[in-house]
């Protein structure tokens, strides 16, 4: 009998945060940058703003000379003149004056604080004033947004467009990223045909290779896609060879009947320095998946079952994949939009392995209502019609009709 | 005084859905269609699966056959030997035999259900069935997936892993979507400076051309980046003519100073066959916002506070860009992930206006808390350290703390 190393979850997490990657740092220009991540901790080289600015169209002034300004009793101040935007004020604003400034520009040494356009009235070189305002209102502070030295964006962090607005402000125009894996995917076994062909009875089309290509691309990670390979032991050989010559990790899908699995193992352990990392995990669908690491390289083998195969990339083999780009926190934000639903029937489930259970989403009274899709193990449909997956943890029997639960919308 | 055309959101809902683009078409890969919009109904031409499949490693047989068998009780059935996955059987299963099967595998004629291997036992040619089988049970019928004529993807659809599953299982290899509406971003202002440049005071670097850019990666578009436009009514002209011929939209963003904003309306209400669809919207942040039709293209005006840049493109050019790559239900799909959660504290808000607050978002008892993020307007730092925004009913004075919100999380 064929040795099987079967993981829990908790223990394939910890299985990939200990494994020793070695990962290369490449730099990039910031439009490069974004879904890339971070190698590297970036702080701010200077304060921002650099000075004192409006935050509004109106007037710079000293805000206690408004003190007591109403429509029906107005204060008068003296407009000595207008900022332009890039303007950097070389006079100091007295009381009893104000100046002319535009949102963004710097106010000059003695204003505190700026007053909107809409609460004046111009009258030649006197400035009509209808409203009080207080001390900074109106205006942003040096460094009121980031403050020298202030960490902007941490190592292992992948970047966001908000980090690309932070970092252009400090003028952070290059950055140091990891190198994003290269990922192969090889698709096995005798019935399966591409997908432009018309199976015979018995023959079924290549799926696995265009959704893995497709949950890759939404991972901002590109893949090559080998062509098919019959159930036959040196052609397989071969072409894994082939795959983890060009990539750092193979997506070996397919074997999903006994006689593929049983040959995909077979290579696999028969590959020179090939390491079992796991045969099988407490997960279903997904009991089947196996990791090998051969030199520094890996294989997933993955079920052949084409749902199955998405749920294990989303739930197992996407993980993997951030912490092979150097991402930090990956099973935290394992998901990128977690929901909290009221689920509307029970669903029973088995303890001792970690659940996927296909959900649609439907908003009532203000919240969501998860309903399961039903059906047999094998048909795609349930995939294709559920929004998202329902997570059972290994410890339950199941979920009671009512119950808030999280779901993993897709 | 200048002609303020202000629409309320629902009113540039309208106005978007009733511009009539000429929209283009395309063939592509299936391979190269992923995130993009269907431009065709694509229906199933035949069904799936061809014919009934087992679901299960284990024995096809007659169910009636195994009725009471049970590890005490077993019975026994005559084995006519092992189907391969990819066989088409050509003999029917008469009553009291069995063929072995694997996962995927043709029944023969005659079998209506798969016994899985675990409760077999083989004793040479015959099998011992420790347990029953109900008819049906761990098998896929023809069809049961897919039925020929049924409609696997919608006109107007953006395509996702789960299509792809689908249109690979069918064998649809190629198909019609739409061309990617193509983007021109121009920054204009006279106190605008590239980002590797250190400013002068009064002077900052040019953030918008960056998020917007990483804003339109994120829906799969690429854009073309202008070089920056100083406050000059000739060049502006010439640089917003040449992003036109080049681009179906352009996004012009600066003008955060009065004198800017004047110029951006004054330039391009100027320019031959220029229709203004809206300057102003009832929103905030983003009041400022404008577009323009110049032929069959179009300009956005975008406000030149940076975050006010990110909030407008998420919720108005977004959507705007969406329609004009033919996908339907935009307004209904607005955002990806749309949580409930819990208010934190009172928000204020003024009625008639629809207005958007960065908030944070916390798990707490199972639920999610969002807690509003208060900061000056024209201040970074609040985008950058919210998790959503929490939209405000333009109808509303506000929101109480405890209340049941929805936040739109990045």
């Amino acid at each position: 009998m064929e040795f099987f190393k079967v993981l829990s979850l908790s223990e394939m997490k910890s299985l990939f945060l200990d494994l020793n990657f070695k990962f290369k740092v490449k730099q990039v220009k910031l439009s490069d940058s974004c879904f890339r991540v971070s190698a590297e901790d970036v702080v701010a080289s200077h304060s921002w703003p650099l000075a004192n600015r409006s935050t509004m169209d109106g007037y710079a002034l000293q805000s206690k000379d408004t003190f007591g300004a109403s429509e029906t009793n107005p204060v008068y101040l003296k407009i000595k003149g207008d900022l332009k935007i890039d303007e950097h004020p070389d006079f100091e604003l007295k009381s009893g004056e104000c100046v002319g400034i535009v949102t963004g520009g710097l106010l000059p040494k003695g204003a505190d604080s700026v007053l909107m356009l809409e609460y004046t009235e111009r009258l030649g070189k006197t400035l009509e004033v209808k409203k009080s305002v207080h001390p900074q209102e109106n205006i942003i502070l040096v460094g009121e947004d980031f403050e020298q030295g202030e960490k902007i964006l941490s190592h292992g962090t992948r970047i966001n467009f908000k980090h690309i607005g932070a970092l252009a402000t400090l003028g952070i125009d290059k950055l140091k990223v990891y190198e994003k894996p290269n990922v192969g995917i090889i698709s096995t076994g005798d019935e399966l045909i591409d997908i432009d062909k018309m199976p015979c009875l018995g023959q079924v089309r290549d799926v696995n290779s265009y959704t893995l290509q497709a949950l890759l691309a939404k991972e901002h990670l590109e893949a090559t896609v080998y062509p098919l390979v019959k159930d036959d032991k040196k052609q397989l050989i071969n072409r894994i060879e082939l795959a983890l010559s060009e990539n750092d990790v193979v997506l070996l899908s397919g074997g999903s009947s006994v006689g593929t699995r049983d040959l995909t193992l077979e290579v696999l352990q028969e590959m020179g320095g090939a390491q079992v990392l796991f045969h099988g995990l407490a997960l279903s669908p997904g009991k089947p998946t196996l990791l090998v690491k051969i030199g520094e390289k890996f294989v997933f083998g993955l079920p052949g079952q084409v749902t199955s195969v998405q749920i294990v990339f989303m739930v197992v083999v996407s993980p993997f994949l951030r912490i092979l780009e150097g991402e930090k926190q990956v099973f935290k934000n394992n998901w990128s939009c977690k929901l909290k639903a009221i689920l509307t029937r029970n669903i029973a489930s088995v303890p001792g392995r970690f659940q996927l259970v296909r959900v649609r989403l439907e908003q009532k009274n203000d919240q969501y209502m998860a309903t399961p899709i039903l059906g047999k193990s094998g048909l795609i449909k349930p995939l294709f019609l559920a929004d998202g997956l329902l997570p059972i943890a290994d410890n339950l029997e199941g979920i009671k009709a009512g119950t808030l639960v999280e779901v993993w919308k897709f």
